[in-house]
């Protein structure tokens, strides 16, 4: 085959991704999916209802403004500046990306160079590495690691950053560290001790801060979401990302966004008018009006960012006492809509898997999801090569699922459970 | 500041954009605005319809396939194996991105390396360039060049290709040549023997093709639009562009979609895993069941791939008696939906516009939306910076318009004629 056919460099070796292989897996029907973060719940009526009107009018399906349509950028702006207690300048401090994806994307490629060095903290979202790959720049890896638990629960706050450690893969190379509170797929919320010491060694090594923030309402009884753009010094280094997908559960819209200083999202700004330029009109219409009805509410209970995570945290006590009913041991989420468990203590012949080369939680979900019609996601999807050995033990389950599912995955662990015995 | 805080080397220089800033000058009420390709038409029912339906299903507001929603892909291919006349898998052979604009980005981000070459015909949608130096490779620039037309009405088709000058541009590190047809800003329709020149180069060169075709159904009696791609030996080189926007009038839509062989579609899709992953689904969803409906009824005027080119050709031909009527002579365009003319003529004072290192039509664009309330694009943001001086007389006008729009448009037009007799 001709050579000018062959991948351009920068993508050398960034072609196999977990998303596409699990979730053709997980299309099978008969299948009960823990898979992705698809939300299968009751979405709020008014998001519907508003996408649904604005379909009908001409001008809201047209081009609109390329760094975010002009009543959204108003939308998150109020809100923003209620959290970050600051003004925000609706046009030269936000930018409105294809979800918070395109703000990695766009936040990776306008600010990393080759030769850059950027900190990951393990486990990881799984496109950091590919995307800081692509820029041509060197991922450094930094693990969480647990505390002993011994017979109390486990925890996802037991996971931490060892601060010497840190510490130690910051140098004059390092252009940024990638950040993801709440974190996915531990379920951590780092506490404001924690966020302190990642911002003094961002301030001493001149240092951007990537903070991925999209799961920013989903917060559970006794933790808090602390953004690290609003510690002293940081604003001004730190872009941070939100998502419309996780926060109305409408991850079919692929709206995002990122909020920063003008002299960083400027530089976003220009890689999103030289790939997409400008996202949906009558998504970011529709979501400006979603956003507006629940800024209005925002200390009511059934304001959406109060309410959704009340929903969650009773799937998320629900997920605990199934796994521990069958005798595993899963790590309780402080944040998000995911919940790990060591599953090698299940029974599950592996032994005529195909492909051996792969790590164990690949194989253990692929086994589940043909025998047992459960899916899920190897978290070691989440690693980088060289610790993909330390975490091959633990799946991910995803519970912003709606009873009827939730009741599905029961029997098939109680069944399996029973089988067991 | 910071050294941190500057952009990435590969975005140097790349910041300007001829939309942003025409866009915002065009968005006071009271300008008249044949800038952007942003359709004021009525927009076909159905495609309303049937997103104003989709919305309220909770299942069509997640996530869908990565590389395109299922029943988007399959619609096109079906659309597509009639008009190659050949299979065309909908997995592997299609990819659905972020308007065409992603499906451009993708296809230069995942096979053009540091280095390469890539031709541009000049005038040239304006991304290209960026895009291709985005990629760390050398834009090669050939012009389109027009015959002498002395009393005739001055016609597209009167733009050509020296078949010498553009094969004195191919060389061993030729990588790619980009083509666009119909062509934005002339509206030219390359004819079956333009076309056999530039694929007998690229395969002399073994040259990849990049075809935007997202005009494809807007071509005027008289012309008929041909794919690159079903030339011999084209298919293996050709990524074709097509885009929802300009097919269905939906341009906030954002959606696209590249056809090519799964040996270079697989390198886009590589790119899309790594920078947005999905598009939206609830519009791709609509807009499959938009070209079901068309596709159903190829033959029939009533199908949107017959009825528009029909409204749209009135309106060009009102365009060119009222360009005429002033005493311009435009560039008839055989497809698309600009039509070009010299401005130098009317009268204009330009001596005081602020920014005298601008071309001569970015200066008239912006006199005439102030002083006149009409909004055109200048053609020479069209243009390299070496060709720019070629096209500066030149400014393009949008005619996908609505009456009103156009009687507003031909009342300004002509009192200022007046003014001048």
């Amino acid at each position: 085959m001709s050579s000018k056919f062959k991948n351009a460099k920068r993508i050398e070796g960034l072609d196999s991704n977990v998303w596409i292989e699990f979730t053709k897996l997980a299309a099978d029907p008969s299948v009960v999916n823990l898979g992705q973060g698809l939300p299968d719940i009751s979405l709020p009526m008014y998001i519907k209802e508003e996408l649904s009107k604005i379909a009908t009018t001409d001008s809201l399906n047209q081009y609109t403004r390329g760094f975010g349509h002009p009543s959204l950028v108003k939308a998150l702006s109020c809100l923003y500046e209620k959290l970050y207690q600051n003004q925000i300048n609706p046009d030269k401090e936000i930018l409105v990306t294809v979800g918070a994806y395109g703000s990695l994307f766009n936040a990776i490629h306008g600010l990393i160079d080759e030769g850059d060095e950027v900190i990951i903290i393990v486990p990881f979202y799984d496109c950091y590495e590919p995307m800081v790959r692509m820029a041509g720049a060197t991922p450094v890896f930094v693990p969480l690691r647990s505390k002993p638990v011994d017979g109390r629960k486990w925890s996802s706050s037991d996971w931490t950053l060892d601060p010497q450690e840190l510490a130690s893969k910051f140098n004059s190379k390092t252009k940024a560290i990638i950040l993801n509170t709440p974190h996915n797929p531990l379920g951590k919320v780092y506490t404001r001790e924690e966020l302190q010491v990642i911002a003094d060694l961002c301030i001493k090594y001149d240092t951007l801060c990537i903070s991925d923030e999209v799961y920013e309402w989903l917060v559970y009884a006794g933790n808090k979401h602390l953004k690290i753009a609003t510690f002293p010094g940081m604003w001004e280094r730190t872009i941070t990302i939100g998502s419309a997908g996780k926060t109305f559960s409408v991850t079919g819209w692929k709206l995002g966004w990122s909020i920063g200083p003008d002299h960083l999202i400027k530089h976003l700004q220009t890689v999103q008018q030289n790939t997409v330029y400008t996202c949906a009109t009558p998504l970011q219409e529709a979501l400006a009006h979603a956003f507006w009805i629940d800024i209005k509410r925002m200390d009511d209970p059934e304001c959406y960012f109060n309410s959704l995570p009340k929903e969650l945290e009773l799937k998320r006590d629900r997920m605990v006492h199934l796994l521990e009913s069958i005798g595993l041991k899963p790590i309780v989420p402080d944040g998000g809509y995911f919940i790990i468990a060591d599953v090698s203590l299940m029974d599950a012949d592996l032994s005529d898997m195909e492909n051996n080369n792969e790590p164990y939680d690949y194989k253990f979900v692929k086994w589940m999801t043909k025998n047992k019609k459960l899916s899920a996601i190897p978290v070691s999807a989440f690693c980088n090569s060289e610790t993909k050995l330390q975490f091959e033990k633990f799946v991910r389950f995803c519970f912003i699922k709606k009873d009827s599912t939730l009741d599905a995955a029961e029997e098939i662990f109680k069944a399996w459970s029973r089988q067991k015995s």
